[in-house]
């Protein structure tokens, strides 16, 4: 057992997490905790599941990655909310084979993003199963000026169609962890890639950023019609703002800030296949009514904003190839109740 | 597949929880759920995993009741601060193989205990692995005026000590699901009891009834010092309150609201063990300071409350016999690094 008993347990973390942050009355340590929304602001709640075998592999990930992962997939939903992250708390499982290091090093990397987002962990649960799969669910709670929440239901024909970052690295990410797994050395799929895009795409898999920064700056300036974040796929999460919004979406091909593959030739992988129904790349899909649309920066915090479409009336996604050809884009991305185990 | 696919999930779910609750602005649907905290009011925060071989087993435990005791696990932490319960999220996984009828039932335990408590779903995630264990995580979130939560810590020399309910059934309840499980027929086990005892026996087990009113009631009346609530054994939550507080207790045996075994002679199922080792009886256990001693009602809202004992300075628990011997009461009860699986 990595601790002796749980009172250990939770020592060990409130030593890594004081009980001090703006808006926490109680933290770590008692039934549940307590916190102090701010004054005008209303509550952003989200949960995330993160798998073993689902969401991340142990043989594949490093402790730190899982740990940052289980928590960036909820703030990242708070980002697609325009909400500021606050508060977070985690439920984790793990086998009683599970070693303290693995432990540690987890809580590092969820710690890291934490503290870079301005996230204090204030509670949680824990089980120790005799041989299960880790398990960790992530709580994110975030705040928002009220009534200026993003929603996936804003989307009026004529606006504007965004996304931030770049579309695909973390599934190009994904193929040159798995292809190292295979072959024990450096993947077919990367060839052609440079050493800097190799490592940008480990890093995007491994470590994603998600958009805090941009969503609040969409509230902020009221820019955002309404928002989703780019987690099963771009083509799964636009059809899923269309439907909330009742529209149809077209995506221009040639504006689309896709990942540069020079020498790959396998279609699994093309930056378009990547881009379209990569997913996990944590972006955000936002949309802007077109008498903003001069107001929308290039970036923000550092990060671009790309215009990539229009939303249109009707419903369905349509891609406009470079050639000026409209076709259909296929709803697909990762889908839970259509194949189980993601990786 | 239980579902087509996660569209079709999540509007099952909309369907049987309308988006419609006080304080919530944005339910189930979206990237994540917007709720308005009462004013004056913090807002409690808890979590609680419930795992397929630690908490319950799908061999033993019907979908109803896995649903009702995933959620009155967080709940009886709300319990046990003293807050109103208000919203929940769920984070789920299920088995490919989990059948429609079997979710049904897991939300209709769940649901039905939610609109006793007057809890809305108001969001979650959900995941399908191949062959996983069915994990839920049930997360609860609940208002108490500023500075008012009951906390652990609370609790001084001299203070008086009380459980509300009774401390046992519902282990006895699981050792009747485990012997008939077992034999196929009546229990050993429960020789001796009453068709009413063993029917109260397994409904405590099976649907515990989290104290929120007892709770609620404790704020409202400004009587509690410290509270916590029984989950994983009467001596172990006991002994936490005490740590926290920096004190010990003395517990009168006479006093105990023990069940009622008349023919049992094995002593695992000897009363007083089930009463202070036996886990997951969800009763609230609270210190009143001397002057506010005569102001404890007998009952709140039916739920008997016993004094049952007595805080004291120095550390440890003691036991004081119906003959007045003193006894050390071990720290024992359910600590998940110590055990694996605990069913």
């Amino acid at each position: 057992m990595p601790f002796r008993d749980e009172a250990q347990f939770v020592q060990w973390l409130r030593r890594r997490w004081p009980d001090r942050a703006p808006g926490l009355t109680l933290g770590i340590g008692d039934d549940a905790a307590i916190v102090k929304p701010a004054r005008g602001c209303e509550l952003v709640l989200t949960t995330d599941l993160s798998l073993g075998g689902v969401h991340f592999r142990l043989d594949l990930h490093p402790a730190r990655s899982i740990g940052h992962r289980a928590l960036a997939r909820s703030l990242s939903d708070l980002a697609a909310m325009g909400a500021r992250p606050r508060f977070a708390l985690l439920s984790l499982s793990i086998s009683r084979t599970t070693r303290r290091t693995w432990i540690s090093a987890f809580y590092d990397g969820l710690g890291r993003l934490a503290k870079s987002q301005g996230v204090a962990l204030i509670g949680g649960d824990t089980a120790v199963t005799a041989s299960g799969a880790v398990i960790a669910d992530a709580i994110a709670i975030g705040e928002v000026t009220h009534g200026h929440a993003l929603r996936r239901r804003g989307a009026r024909p004529g606006d504007g169609l965004y996304v931030s970052g770049r579309l695909g690295p973390s599934a190009l990410g994904l193929a040159l962890l798995q292809s190292k797994m295979r072959t024990g050395r450096g993947s077919s799929e990367g060839r052609g890639l440079s050493a800097r895009d190799r490592r940008a795409a480990l890093q995007a898999h491994l470590y994603p950023a998600p958009r805090c920064g941009v969503g609040m700056a969409l509230v902020r300036r009221g820019l955002a019609s309404a928002a989703i974040d780019v987690t099963d796929g771009f083509a799964r999460d636009l059809a899923r703002l269309c439907e909330a919004s009742g529209c149809a979406a077209v995506v221009w091909e040639d504006r689309l800030p896709l990942v540069k593959l020079n020498g790959a030739r396998n279609r699994k992988l093309g930056p378009l296949e990547l881009g379209l129904y990569g997913g996990e790349d944590y972006e955000l899909l936002f949309t802007v009514p077109r008498p903003r649309l001069s107001r929308v920066p290039r970036t923000i915090g550092g990060v671009a904003l790309h215009r990539i479409g229009e939303i249109r009336s009707g419903h369905g996604l349509t891609l406009v190839s470079r050639e000026g050809a409209e076709f259909p884009i296929e709803s697909r991305g990762y889908d839970h109740f259509r194949r189980a185990d993601r990786i």
